[in-house]
């Protein structure tokens, strides 16, 4: 029989779906569980996409473009330069979600062996991204009690090699809620011109930014032209994470170009999904204003209950859905299963991903867990509350 | 200026698109361009497939399952069983097309300078995803005047190494048109045991077999149940290329579980397209009988009227849509670029694919071209004619 391979040994399980057999067991047992522990919104998608597809009237389903059709990057490059990214068409790739613009950057910009260094805690698949293309993630611990602002730039310098060739940032941040700010991004700025390195930005929650916070891209720091490479998905902007679109962007034609041969090689991404990207820019402001109120109503509700809990911390997420508390536990993954296999109450429990996923240094996060507040806020509040009930009885508890 | 990566600069540009500029400026100089270089069918996609994307009825375009959806897999599974593939749901991982079937089986399987050995030409992007892969494509050379049939089992035990993972086939074969024949694929089944070697057979073309010739799948080959791994796709079998549906498919348990880590990195295959995908094993028979029809009314025009080409040669494919054709000239890539670019009759020319990008081998398929009988018999009549006065008049005429 032959061999799977080193790196399909090394590839890990998601942190978060280990725990779903538990949840599935909860749930045979009749007991309902508030899954706090993914990020797939039960926001409504736009009407205007929905209308595209089911207009949709093409006799044969094609290829499109390798890069993405030219109508859909011609449409999106408008609603880059309309929130002040001056990019045009020929900076954009469409991919198959943020996971290939992600994948393709660390193909086209990293060699076998080297290094991207990426503040902790992260979203876990830059880890498999990076196993999948033979490079190292080196991570740079960042703080609970500051609310996981960005690491001094001092710990940056320490972690500098002859073999990084990346900084890397998720902004507003998954799993933490961080959203970094224009000083830190200039820091950042200062450290990849002083090291000639590629600054990779994850933005896919940039239009979730809250209490008057202003998102900043990092395709807006002068002089970076060649070095930013900005990471981009539908799928939480408008509640289309399955129809698998998202966006490599850069100034670097080189890297563009690169990307491109990339692209060719897997032909084409989904091309219903570019149909749904492509109407979901003409989604009506007042669609986003109701998303964001929503959001915000969820996120003051949750972490406001949280840190009524004894032991229990929430930082106050300033962007995103998702916030990483510190528990009262010994162990978040027992704590966590724990949960789905011996508790309840009144018939519920709750799903939390246990934080040490996020981490890349081992023993980090034993006592925190990543919450995404993506349900109603009815649901949220039993949620907390089981959480609550739970910490009462957990052996565990510390 | 950071640099770009070595893959990334070593990966090859697709040698069919490195032609689109010439024959986007023949259009401009108002010449009508046969495209017989590219794989896209015009054949309409089924429509019970077009009805069930135009009802579709959900309110939020969720992430699947990573290994697809679990009804479309049974369905699927369903299928197969019904080809004499006997496999079930727990076999299957749906992939982002064809191509993330490939890739994956690449990373599950071999370790970066790991082998595996293809029979060429072959097609192109197999070398793509070899090198995103870190790994290494040994051909065996097929010949053109036995229709490019397996090449002697002796040439493969000669190019085996200590890094020999893997022996992979198209079947039928794109490019050549080759349908590897029962007797064949036994020999395989022989290597692959003596040597513990995987048996990764492309079938994206099983529908798509001439002259009586019946299709023999990997999967059937007895004993072979920890080594074959099956490639698959929707995108020729119901002409739906931009739904970037396809799977992965072992009944190696350990195979697929690596895998499916793999595919929840990247957290789920486009969900639209699952919902045509699944909805298309619907599709009558009536429509294949047609489509087959057509497809061997052109096969038969395309490959007679080619061969009365005085120094043509086109051997007479048994399966997929394509030939790889000799042609009377001193290199095929500068011949058809010369098509597009100096060449007109009747204000038409016509587009081929010069088989070099087809050949690992240096050097090999230099007078050599593949031809796709996608397009309806009148355009492939013209199509052949403006070959047949080209040749009369190309200066680089052998």
């Amino acid at each position: 029989m032959p061999e799977i391979s080193e790196r399909g040994c090394l590839m890990p399980a998601s942190p978060i779906r280990k725990l779903v057999p538990f949840a599935e067991a909860a749930k045979k047992r009749g007991v309902k569980v508030y899954h706090l522990n993914i990020g797939q919104p039960d926001i409504q998608t736009p009407d205007v996409a929905l209308k595209a597809i089911r207009n949709f009237d093409q006799k044969v389903i094609e290829y499109s473009h390798s890069a993405g059709n030219e109508s859909y990057r011609r449409k999106l490059a408008g609603y880059y330069q309309g929130i002040g990214i001056d990019i045009d068409h020929n900076d954009i790739i469409i991919t198959t979600g943020g996971s290939e613009a992600i994948s393709f950057a660390f193909k086209v910009c990293l060699n076998p062996g080297d290094e991207v260094i990426i503040p902790e805690p992260f979203y876990t698949n830059y880890n498999a991204f990076a196993l999948a293309a033979g490079i190292k993630v080196v991570p740079i611990t960042s703080d609970i009690r500051n609310g996981f602002a960005l690491p001094p730039i001092s710990e940056f310098e320490k972690s500098i090699t002859p073999r990084t060739r990346a900084i890397m940032v998720c902004n507003p941040n998954n799993p933490t809620g961080y959203l970094y700010s224009r000083e830190e991004l200039y820091q950042l700025r200062e450290l990849v011109l002083k090291h000639d390195l590629y600054l990779f930005a994850d933005e896919v929650y940039r239009e979730f930014c809250y209490d008057g916070n202003q998102h900043f891209s990092v395709m807006n720091l002068e002089g970076l032209e060649e070095h930013a490479v900005l990471m981009d998905s539908v799928s939480k902007r408008y509640s289309e994470c399955g129809v698998r679109i998202g966006a490599l962007i850069s100034k670097n034609k080189k890297l563009i170009a690169t990307a491109l041969k990339f692209a060719q090689a897997r032909l084409s991404p989904p091309s219903l999904g570019q149909v749904i990207g492509e109407a979901s820019l003409d989604t009506p402001p007042a669609y986003f204003k109701e998303v964001y109120d929503e959001y915000i109503s969820r996120r003051n509700l949750v972490i406001e209950k949280l840190n009524q809990i004894p032991g229990v911390f929430a930082p106050m997420p300033k962007g995103a859905f998702y916030s990483v508390i510190s528990l009262p536990v010994d162990d978040a993954d027992k704590f966590c299963q724990w949960l789905l296999e011996e508790f309840e109450y009144e018939k519920q429990t709750v799903m939390l991903a246990p934080a040490t996923g996020f981490y890349a240094t081992p023993g980090l996060g034993n006592n925190e867990a990543r919450i995404a507040y993506v349900l109603k806020k009815e649901d949220l509040t039993n949620a907390v509350k089981c959480l609550e009930e739970a910490l009462k009885v957990y052996p565990g508890r510390k």
